[in-house]
């Protein structure tokens, strides 16, 4: 029997061969002609990957906190207004973050834990007032709650605020076109869909994001997340010159431009159905085994990953089960709800084998916790979806 | 023949075999069990490295600049005076950094590059005016210039300012006893002496600096470097309870712990001993083959790195020589001599034969930059260092 657990949370993700290789090889020095090459062409992939071919790439040392930093510091001012399309834990943290740099927020927040604001009350919001920047949470880690990232940048972009959004479940799994979709910037974490192990923030900023960093009148408040210093080193790189302001994580940026790589090489609307079906196999498990899941329906649900709650009897101890069935699930992260619900993640290199051992797991775990239903009863609902 | 190249640079240096291995181990979730002894140990072991059994060690996703900026962000107020031991580049640094959080900054300049400030000089500024915090950077990285940590750190700790000591390149190869010496905060990044890939900054906070931290009045203007967000993770970890901010750097935090295990399994004063020895056998070779250096004087000298100047006749060319006969050394990075001189690192888990085949390097590109001397110089000079 294999000594491995299949890691199906929402993130760190299970990560490729070749990912991993590329973070276990002898570092190089961060000028050396491979390097620098290797730099140059994730910065170039990772503007594909976001779909926004006018972007400006930031690929920075730090957690996906750093990328929701970064945001902030540099296009926020003392005394700027800023909306957050609000769906749980992320949008108060990206509150918490704004305020830290002078703005004052304004959320606009979901009826209930699991569903999103409507377009509706956006809208009534951003008429209300003029904000510099709105902020939407792209898929809720906490509650796999997914916004309607189309709609609502089409309004915020309509009313002349900036359109931040934060994609760290998403990118590179939940359909995001940063370009046509009119977002300002996009940032995200390594460890989620990119697919490579945790310790880079990655932003993508567009041309209006830059434009109003370039008009700021306050200097920026944070030193590590300041674009000016940043900014000639992305240049640089990209252009195969490298440039010094800190030292390169070497092991992990060669690691984004190898699992980059195989990103595109599966190309992006492959991508994003492959999310989709992948999802919908789990959904369709979870339904069939009589679980409801946070949110409050279909179209508000995140394909990155799922969040049902425990059946009647069930409890934490159910995760404790599937872990020993070789799949280790995450626990609730919702301050309100923490203890009565779980998470799936599927995003990334995920497959159809990762769904079927997955499923199998929770029918296994959900036995051994006291819950009946007929074994195989979810298998044969996510079956059906993979091989349609 | 051998297709790898030995990489003698002031960071990233050469990591050991197990350290490579653990940084491309499937990633675990940052929630297992195996996972948070992993970061406790680690945070444990960084205290005993660092010399300070009474400190508070931060491990956190970012690059030896995050940790300059996590030292000034949580202990500068605005108006706070801060006097900077400004031996070059790296002291720079730590002025703008100190003014971006509202600092008033005063430099303490050596009279010329490579010298450092006195003793004297020093104590004189310290008594001129009352600072709340003074910085020392350990070794230049850019000069290979190495302070008196020691005395400066006893001026300052007696005149009443809180002394930060910028170790990156020295912390686990200088000598450094943080608590005996006073030192209130030592930073460091992990790809240096710490020997692992680039990605991690290291900070251990003494008493005072956290009590500085909790008395100060206004707040950290800077979320991503904030205590107060990770001041409970580290906690939390070390009496190993996970507790959430931001996704820890699973795979660097892993390679970290094997590094710290290996470093102290050598045992600190044995890890002195052997920097000490390594660097004399590479400043004997250069003296021997006829190369100034840019530090002063001998006790103004590193033992991690060595910086000497192109002889005359030769330039930057000699460097890619040197990597054609397999050894990777940095070029000057100090602006007002940076075509005029070449780094070589000489840290972490180096050996007398690293030292001999980087020798011997040097040589070959000298004799084919054109320079003159009898071939072996060098290495009998470092040979008799290291046999002695």
């Amino acid at each position: 029997m294999k000594d491995k657990t299949l890691l199906m949370i929402p993130g760190p993700i299970e990560f490729t061969p070749e990912v991993l290789r590329a973070m276990g090889t002898s570092t190089v020095s961060h000028v050396s002609p491979g390097f620098i090459e290797c730099f140059g062409q994730a910065l170039e992939r990772l503007r594909q990957v976001f779909l926004c071919p006018g972007g400006q790439p930031f690929v920075i040392a730090g957690s996906g906190t750093l990328a929701m930093d970064i945001a902030a510091a540099n296009l926020v001012e003392p005394g700027d207004e800023a909306l957050v399309v609000n769906t749980g834990y992320f949008g108060d943290r990206f509150g918490t973050i704004l305020e830290r740099y002078g703005a004052t927020v304004t959320h606009v927040r979901a009826p209930v834990i699991g569903d999103a604001p409507t377009l509706e009350d956006v809208e009534a919001a951003l008429k209300e007032h003029r904000y510099k920047l709105m902020t939407i949470t792209h898929v809720d880690t906490s509650t796999a709650v997914c916004t309607d990232v189309k709609g609502l940048a089409a309004l915020g972009a309509g009313l002349g605020a900036l359109v931040v959004v934060d994609g760290v479940c998403a990118v590179a799994g939940e359909e995001m076109r940063q370009e046509e979709w009119s977002i300002d910037l996009a940032l995200t974490a390594s460890q989620k869909a990119i697919g490579v192990p945790p310790g880079l923030a990655l932003v993508v900023a567009g041309s209006r994001a830059m434009e109003a960093f370039r008009n700021r009148k306050a200097p920026v408040s944070n030193y590590y997340a300041d674009w000016n210093e940043w900014l000639p080193i992305m240049e640089g790189y990209e252009a195969r010159q490298p440039r010094y302001f800190g030292t390169p994580p070497v092991n992990l940026i060669r690691a984004l431009n190898v699992s980059l790589d195989q990103i595109l090489e599966e190309g992006m609307e492959a991508r994003f159905a492959r999310h989709r079906r992948l999802s919908e196999a789990v959904k369709a498990a979870i339904a069939a085994l009589g679980l409801r899941q946070v949110p409050v329906s279909p179209d508000k649900t995140a394909t990155t990953l799922t969040a049902p709650y425990y059946p009647p009897g069930v409890d934490r101890k159910m995760l404790g089960y599937v872990k020993e069935a070789g799949v280790v699930l995450a626990g609730g992260l919702h301050p309100d709800i923490k203890t009565q619900y779980f998470r799936i993640g599927h995003m990334g290199a995920a497959s159809a084998s990762d769904i079927l051992a997955t499923v199998g797991a929770i029918e296994k775990g959900l036995s051994q916790a006291g819950y009946h239903f007929k074994p195989g009863t979810g298998l044969a609902a996510a079956q059906a979806v993979l091989m349609a």
